[in-house]
């Protein structure tokens, strides 16, 4: 959300920021790079972290909302940290993108065809049907999945769980 | 921790659980929950956050070896944060699990035609395709994500990023 200008130049300017981080592959570490976000009162969109090839190490993908400068630290605190083997900011970069999102929608006798029609035109997949639901797994890119679930808002969302965005370079 | 009983050590089982919580959406409740589990010595094999239908809430989803009685503890004590919302545990109830990985496979003249069928069979898709790598969004239930990943793994994976495995109740 834009907020109210009066007049004075923003210093900082806070934007989403995409960042990839190998760890390794202890829990410990997830409660330190969290931590350091917090400190900062950094507000998270989402954070996945998986394994990666080598079962020794994880990888984790944080979208966060904050300044260029204060992040800058954070990126360079999370260099220092034993367990973080190496942290890439993608903002900028060519990169891609996906997130998978499982949604509960409801669903009448009337309403089902539109939703069908939806799911098809977003290449999505009806994992399960009910009378009343619908739990439909989607994936895309930011744009693409915040635009299945405006369009499926109005339907009545019961449940939905995101992955959270996870990027690779190209 | 195994506690002797009449002499004898008592085991305890550890294995693979999957719990979801809705937590208030602050950074500080990531690192707040992850330092639950890390005190506990607790292996974690994933961890999702992502934004649900309403925008101050989160749900994590979280994929944790542990044995039964330690994390029944934590359980509780997750309950009692107060930007906790609710933790339930998905391991044994009847739920729908998934997980988007994107993996960068080498490739050559020879191996193309094999991988791209191997694509085809799993319902992937390609994302991106150079000489020498080709770039594959796939997802899946846990078997399936895995079963995938070995069959590449002979062609040689350049990269792999996983979302972690997301979960819902049927």
């Amino acid at each position: 959300m834009p907020k109210k200008k009066n007049g004075q130049t923003q210093k900082r300017k806070i934007g989403r920021h995409i960042i990839t981080a190998l760890v390794e592959n202890h829990f410990g570490v997830l409660a330190h790079v969290s931590g350091l976000f917090s400190a900062r009162g950094f507000n998270i969109a989402s954070l996945a972290v998986g394994e990666t090839e080598d079962p020794t190490v994880s990888r984790m993908t944080i979208v966060v909302e904050a300044d260029d400068r204060t992040l800058e630290q954070v990126k360079k605190q999370l260099n220092r940290l034993i367990d973080v083997i190496k942290v890439v900011e993608l903002t900028g970069k060519d990169f891609i993108d996906r997130e998978l999102i499982l949604v509960k929608v409801k669903i009448s006798s009337k309403t089902r065809a539109e939703i069908i029609q939806i799911v098809d035109v977003f290449d999505a997949k009806i994992v399960q049907a009910t009378d009343q639901t619908i739990t439909i797994e989607a994936t895309g890119d930011q744009q693409k999945t915040q635009a299945f679930l405006e369009l499926l808002e109005k339907y009545g969302i019961a449940e939905v769980v995101r992955t959270g965005r996870i990027a690779m370079e190209r």
